[in-house]
């Protein structure tokens, strides 16, 4: 074997990167969020990871929601600067130009392609983390963003990231098919 | 506001692949699963997330362990058969070369640029799906995918995959620096 055993802090490749709403003190919150994921398929459920020490959470422990924004490779400026800058500190509610669905309490971002209520339905608490677990209850897309209905990542144009190195990727080229490039091998 | 509302199971892009290894009935197996993230930073924890249905989690809850091993873009053939098949009709046990780390119960795959031993910490039982858990014991990797003893997501060439279009994308190109590029924000 031409392995070598590394450090355990070891990260995914590469991560999702979402900007999670919150209202905390009566102001709209927004943080960047790598560790985010689907969780359950029905009803559908997002977990959200975040460090216990943040802002973040304050506003999710007293309203019970969140929003998930989904930024384009245009907003990539903005997003990072949600992760540089602490709510504790920094108005950021001026920052975009935001909208409201069924909750009040889940600001969500006009120009962000993919927009997603959740009501919180469990928290998780790990030794440095809470993992938020939230049942979506509702997504919001411009037609310009849909084929066929459904969120387009080519139209959407997210990003993602790499840590520990921490850059940002584009999405690249359609390299093949789920559930059947792998036929080839069924059949052998 | 241009948006409209949409079905409310929305997935989130892109998303990771990755093959969860366990050890079921003597046999390793392998399942490609895209709903994985980090869940802790001290201690290091993964959390994947499987439907109830599947056979991998019979793997997980008999040993308390799993792998996590992330496919470079040659593997992309491999890993989709590993997501077509199950454990409980095909034997994927000699689809792949394995190696062991600490856990006898954790098969991971060496032609994997980057492999990760979990250790089961706690289950979430959520009405489809279950959220293992896991905390990482041990990371490996060649050093040809490594810069400055880190994986390099360019070396390693992982893919990712939306849906529910079902497509394969590659990582494109650098377009950022995290905690770096929002600065300019700040400045004003």
């Amino acid at each position: 074997m031409k392995k070598s055993q590394i450090d355990n802090n070891v990260y995914l490749y590469p991560m999702p990167v979402v900007l999670v709403g919150t209202m905390i003190e009566g102001k709209a919150n927004f943080m960047a969020v790598g560790w985010v994921r689907r969780v359950n398929f029905l009803p559908p459920m997002i977990a959200i990871v975040i460090n216990i020490a943040h802002y973040t959470p304050k506003g999710i422990q007293e309203n019970g929601s969140f929003s998930v924004n989904i930024p384009g490779r245009s907003m990539l400026e903005e997003t990072d600067y949600c992760g540089l800058v602490s709510g504790k500190t920094t108005d950021k509610s001026e920052l975009f130009e935001l909208f409201f669905g069924k909750i009040p309490t889940a600001p969500m971002i006009e120009d962000c392609p993919l927009n997603i209520e959740c009501r919180l339905v469990q928290t998780v608490e790990l030794p440095s983390n809470y993992l938020f677990i939230g049942e979506i209850v509702g997504a919001y897309c411009e037609d310009r963003f849909l084929t066929d209905g459904k969120p387009d990542i080519k139209k959407m144009d997210p990003f993602v990231l790499s840590m520990p190195d921490n850059r940002y990727w584009s999405v690249g080229e359609h390299i093949g098919n789920a559930w059947s490039i792998g036929k080839k091998l069924k059949a052998k």
